[in-house]
């Protein structure tokens, strides 16, 4: 597959055409930025990371019978996917509480739901991404009922995959946001990344910080995180 | 009905209990805030409109099969409600785009929705009211599944009924803010108020502004657009 023209520049991506139109390359970057872009950063590194990392979780998906938009690794810091029409909307699952929901509900960091939390927000920079419910999604014709339906479903099932497997690898999944897009047959498949850029993990036995939070907080050890969850993974 | 201790004062309406433990008297204010308490002033008769143009809406929801706290009015700023347990939820029903949702999500002032939008709101004074959907409120255990059905689908059949009332006034009723409450045999009733401090009012001919919002974006003419609506209603 050849890597042709660069089609956009995301914050922690670029994504390029390839000379089949049904594929893309995506090539992992080390800037990193955080409050809506307002912190920046380069995380020596984590474009390398963050591809492995994202490559192993897609596989393991897969073979748990979710599809995905992964087709193989190309190089250290990039993959080749199936171009997809990606769905704007941010699907966030929460096992525990950290972030942002803390600040805007009041929840102590930390305690654990009983039931994982599912969110989505409209995908959108300069608004933010604002949390929307369904019937916002369906007014903004973002996506229909049946597709509101089917990404909730895929993010807990996609949830109880990783919690699980990342157990066995002494983390604790504590919230994660995903995206999804639209295949030229009309399939929902999982885009975008899974990584310490996406998701929040800690240490299961020591509840450490190994994943972006340490860049957000300006906690040190930030690097160091994203080689341990990679070190974990297999991927070094 | 005897009124006795302040309960509780709120930024538009003072709480008082009555020797009979069922019964509360709500006395509307003059006051009126906006932006979370920032802005403040007095609005000369909003207490009174707010008072009689709630107990209009209450009867006419009661005639149609909606349970209310309303029992009855007692003087011009005055009414007697059954006491009930607020559920804290704000629930919000929203026929245009208007106020926050169009700053939040991009959306022009005055869009039409092809159906009426339904959000939750946490009720929480120093959180500034955050926008919750069920899985929040199942977590936070603000209200349980069947309550939160319960809630939708009054706040959806209150719409219908106001929105047709007030357009044979020449009034569209653009979005509104509810709050339930459980009584003491466990059944949940709508209360607190429906006034033009709660609702967007807009003159169907015009589309001149009846409501809070001449108050909140300093627009002049506040009580004249209340004594307006309360004119209209056949309040005074
Ligand atoms: N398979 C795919 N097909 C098309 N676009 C994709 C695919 N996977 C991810 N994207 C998009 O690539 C863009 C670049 O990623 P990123 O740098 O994370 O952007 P952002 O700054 O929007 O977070 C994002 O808009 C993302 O939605
Ligand atoms: N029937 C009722 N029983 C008990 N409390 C009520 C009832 N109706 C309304 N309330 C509460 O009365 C309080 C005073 O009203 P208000 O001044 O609007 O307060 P706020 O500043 O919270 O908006 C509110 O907390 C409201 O929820
Ligand atoms: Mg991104
Ligand atoms: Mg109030």
């Amino acid at each position: 597959m050849e890597k042709l023209d660069l089609l956009y520049e995301g914050k922690a991506k670029r994504v390029y055409k390839t000379d089949d139109p049904r594929y893309y390359i995506i090539e992992y970057k080390d800037e990193a930025t955080a409050f809506d872009g307002k912190k920046k950063g380069i995380i020596q590194g984590k474009g390398t990371v963050n591809n492995k990392v994202s490559a192993v979780f897609f596989q393991l998906l897969e073979e748990n019978g979710v599809p995905t938009h992964f087709v193989e690794l190309l190089s250290p810091t990039e993959m080749l996917v199936k171009r997809v029409e990606i769905i704007p909307l941010e699907v966030i699952v929460r096992n525990y509480a950290a972030g942002s929901i803390s600040r805007r509900l009041g929840l102590e960091e930390g305690i654990k739901f009983d039931q994982p939390i599912v969110e989505f927000c409209y995908k959108n920079d300069e608004l933010g991404d604002p949390m929307v419910n369904n019937y916002h999604i369906l007014a903004m014709k973002l996506a229909n009922e049946e597709e509101i339906n089917a990404l909730t479903q895929q993010a807990l099932r996609i949830n109880q995959i990783l919690s699980q497997f990342l157990l066995g690898k002494n983390i604790i999944l504590v919230d994660f946001k995903l995206e999804f897009g639209r295949t030229d047959e009309g399939d929902i498949v999982l885009a975008d990344e899974i990584s310490p850029d996406t998701c929040r993990f800690w240490d299961s036995a020591t509840m450490e910080k190994l994943d972006k939070d340490r860049f957000r907080r300006d906690m040190g050890g930030v690097e160091e995180a994203y080689m341990e969850i990679a070190r974990r993974l297999g991927c070094v």
